[in-house]
């Protein structure tokens, strides 16, 4: 195996050869969602950085990695020795990658990137800083297939279908949606790059992913048919004669480029800038009309249908049994068992596995105990795996793919005897949790509105966490999906409308760096709760079921509706979860959704 | 005098004349601000509609007007037998102004305004729809200067010096500030556009419009020479000589286009198309390049400085001594003395005039008794001015300019005995009036962010209200004055992070149509509250000083936290207007102050 340095050697006397300036590595595949297989893991490969947001830029005497506040800790660590150096992303005030190629490059430079794996709006952002330099771009060029000689090919897993009883609706009609959406916006081609969008649209799900559901796929829907880009064998026959039917044509997933080359030029195209690459949109025809929009489907699948609904209600309660399970059997190991994290993660999966409907972890699960639950993005299985000791606080944040739903939920307890200081920060998270879980709003509020609700208590204290408050989750794919979300920001789904039936997390947490870390997560979904001469107003079902641990709670902090809510929570946990549970965990859980003492 | 229709008619033959198919007329003066001399008032002239958002829009078979929600029902009060139909604008679907001269007119017709009262940015959403169609656009018409004989002059009252004791901050250092930024920016010229910002940098107030002390004028800041436009007669001879000092030259007004024309076509000009006109903009020399942004001034007014503060605080004393006064002789009237809701709105202003540094009203005093409570912008001068009776609601939403700054307050007093909803609802408005006041926040927090705080008590029991919470407040200049505004929208103020300094209003609302309207406005003050290990956390003094009515207020809804907060505010305010009453009225504030009961 070569090391990082020799690799970059490689790279930079490749780029030499090509006359390239910069040489521009993002963390991502062709379909430019979040999570990417082993076979476009260049970034760890390269530099051994493990983070799920980074960008390399590599000159002849410069090689960085960018990534955001969530991982300058774990990239300092992991990027010693390596050759690249930490830059800081992010609202840090210093240049971000494109920023820093405008500023640090000559005039007339030249830098590339594998267009496959950039996105058009990446590409944009580039040549708008670049341009006065007169800095030209190159973007079909792979300096690393060559180098990568033991690179994993990509899964050749079997797609399946997706059966009605869980998703609801049925190909055809969702089809049929798709198309009125694309007459009303008068577009004649809608170009879906996410596969997720792919998976919802077919009633399919692929297991080309480690925590996604998801068959790595391309389509371009027209009025009549729908062409299919995808590995032909990984497609059971049964399928492919359902897709006939319906006239979806099943074309090689490499001849995505050169079919969108052959579309008519004088029609319309729509597309998710954010999530085409380049390489797909230097194949439209001249002439095409582009519209650029966050796709159809996209926008379809996050609203929840009755079904959809009606399957997360159960999936939460098999996801709160083996939570439950998970939870007695830590807490009655002989204290001399010096368990450790990954332990712990591989105890949650083995409790979830016993549901027929699981098809694996949501994302990699985060068992972070004392000051590895600072990073709010530890994970044992690339953080230092420490044993799970008596007198901390300990983070489980986990979750689970079933055919029937999603699930993502966060649980912090105290594994001995809690101070005064951290019950004071969990009560603080907790009434923060409730703020948002309990908000009514009119139809129409926005992400960015109710992010408050569950900081606010922090911010009384002057404590705030570094993340937003909620993302969008998919049914039985993505745990993050968009459009909708909670946070701060405005510069993403924040500003798409809460609709009932949007699935969506909460959770408000907050970091002591080298002490400890809360975070409280459950998953909410908006329904109509009433309407007035004021209009439609609206309001959150908490659906996931776990105990919160009472021990660290400060009860005086807490109001009366505060206390309310978090008993008749408990009493809903206990009576829905209880069932499932031998006699022995039943006492057990018992006793944890017991009543507050008033 | 010449009617409606008859003015309609006229315009019409003049289009018909010059084969303009649409003539577009706003609400607006060369300025472009809020505030609009009567010189300008061209909309109440033609059609009747007084109210301070509008657009009309004439073609041969057609005359609308758009205007908000705010104003639906006045304006078609208003409208009736004027020619002219309500077309509502804002959140309704319906096609706005632009969008329906794009949706109506033919391909290559022409449409027309006057390019002196039209921005920027007016013009260019303008021909973002109707580009489409070919349609062409003359932006030199002024179709009512020939019409409107008898048209009011724009003033000739003399501009006068504003203090350093009132300012705190002298013109020579204001200019230097202001040329600091324009460097990193790299601009070379400054264009400012607004007389609030010519007033604040030039240390002067002028008299030209009736509720903002300003002086209509331009300014052009170079980075040696600032150039000066306004009518040199209104600017008295010891301010002339101060500005020949630092080389402020004196210009007439009429000649700023000429000017611009003149400037080097190889320089830079910052200048804010929202606040820019056509007819300046389309003087500016070809190849001079344009960088376009709120004002520099704008930015740095916003943030008010030490000695402004000290004298808000001082201000807001007077204010509500004399508010105290006014309702002290309210509540002592006679109870067979009918009193109008004009007759309030002017003994409000006999006892704000009672100090010297008084100047005016800071807008039209609203004293809206009953049902006339719910329309959000009622003044008696424009609407009913009804009768005040003895069993319903009075609102009253008054303010001052003084030369030691500008307030802007309202109180919702029950005249009668209250009802168990009007106590509800007032209960309501005023926890969301302490939520805010009480917020605390980290450094960078949005005012998008902070508007739920206001709103949250009213949308829990399916209630709301339709314009924003809070506005900037100018320093003895506009009452509204940005860029800082709390609004749940996101397209203008509302994404400036809130500084210390910042004055702004705090006024959650219920309008309940038919029956009365309830809204309590303060003015509140962002300052440092504390410096933790995560950041820095801001937070709110509220400034204005009159006694909020409990006999509108249902105890049982007022948490400890906000009973706590309304004793201390009572307390300050009887502590601080106290000493300036007389005998009686102070007996009668202390009634008014006392703590609430447990």
């Amino acid at each position: 195996m070569i090391s990082a340095n020799e690799k970059l050697a490689h790279i930079r006397s490749e780029m030499q050869k090509n006359s390239i300036d910069a040489y521009i590595i993002p963390y991502a595949d062709p379909h430019l969602g979040e999570y990417i297989p082993d076979h476009w893991q260049i970034i760890p490969w390269l530099c051994g950085f493990t983070g799920s947001a980074a960008t390399l830029v590599i000159t002849d005497s410069f090689a960085g990695l960018w990534t955001d506040s969530r991982y300058f800790i774990q990239a300092e660590q992991q990027l010693a020795g390596s050759g690249f150096e930490l830059k800081k992303a992010g609202n840090t005030g210093s240049p971000d990658y494109s920023q820093w190629i405008a500023g640090n490059l000559n005039e007339k430079s030249v830098v590339a990137f594998d267009g496959r794996t950039f996105s058009v709006s990446m590409k944009r952002k580039l040549e708008s800083v670049t341009a006065r330099k007169n800095i030209s771009i190159l973007s079909d060029c792979d300096l690393i297939s060559e180098l990568w000689t033991d690179r994993l090919p990509l899964s050749s897993e079997k797609a399946f279908d997706h059966p009605i009883e869980f998703c609801g609706k049925d190909r055809a009609r969702k089809i049929s949606e798709i198309r009125e959406q694309m007459k009303i916006m008068n577009i004649d081609y809608h170009l879906l790059t996410s596969p997720e969008d792919v998976m919802w649209m077919l009633n399919i799900r692929g297991k080309d992913l480690k925590y996604s559901s998801l068959l790595l796929s391309f389509v371009i829907v027209g009025m009549d048919q729908i062409l299919f880009f995808a590995e032909e064998n990984k497609i059971p026959m049964v399928l492919a004669r359902t897709f006939d039917d319906l006239n979806i044509i099943m074309l090689p997933y490499e001849e995505t480029d050169g079919m969108i080359s052959t579309l008519p030029s004088d029609s319309t195209i729509l597309l998710n800038p954010l999530s085409t690459s380049v390489l797909l949109q230097n194949a439209i025809p001249p002439g095409m009309k582009i519209v650029e929009d966050i796709s159809i489907p996209t926008k379809l699948k996050s609203v929840k249908n009755k079904v959809e609904l009606e399957n997360i209600s159960r999936v939460m309660v098999k996801d709160g049994v083996a939570l439950s399970k998970f939870f007695y059997w830590f807490e009655n190991q002989p204290p001399d068992n010096q368990l450790t994290e990954l332990q712990l993660a591989e105890k949650i999966l083995e409790f979830r596995a016993k549901n027929t409907a699981f098809l694996g972890p949501s994302f990699s699960t985060i068992v972070a105990y004392g000051e590895n639950g600072a990073l709010p993005h530890y994970s044992p299985a690339t953080g230092s795996n420490s044993i799970i000791g008596n007198e901390s606080l300990l983070m489980i944040d986990s979750g689970g793919q079933y055919l029937d739903g999603t699930t993502d939920i966060t649980r912090t307890i105290s594994t001995g005897k809690a101070t005064a200081k951290q019950k004071k920060d969990f009560t603080l998270v907790l009434k923060g949790m409730i703020g948002l879980a309990t908000a009514r709003f009119p139809s129409g509020t926005k992400g960015y509105q109710l992010d408050i609700l569950a900081r606010k208590f922090l911010w009384e204290n002057g404590l705030n966490y570094g993340h937003g408050t909620g993302h969008g989750v998919g049914f039985c794919l993505n745990v993050h999906e968009g459009p909708q979300s909670i946070s701060p920001m405005t510069n993403n789904g924040s500003k798409t409308p809460i609709e009932p039936g949007m699935l969506i997390s909460n959770e408000p947490a907050i970091y002591r760096e080298g002490e400890y870390g809360i975070r409280t997560e459950n998953l909410i979904v908006c329904y109509e709760y009433e309407e007035t001469e004021f209009g439609q107003f609206l309001g959150f079902d908490t659906v996931s079921l776990c105990y919160i641990d009472k021990s660290l709670i400060n009860l005086t902090m807490l109001n009366e509706k505060e206390i309310k809510w978090l008993d008749s929570y408990h009493m809903e946990i206990f009576d829905k979860v209880g069932p499932f549970l031998s006699e022995a965990e039943n006492e057990w859980l018992k006793k944890k959704t017991s009543a507050l003492q008033h």
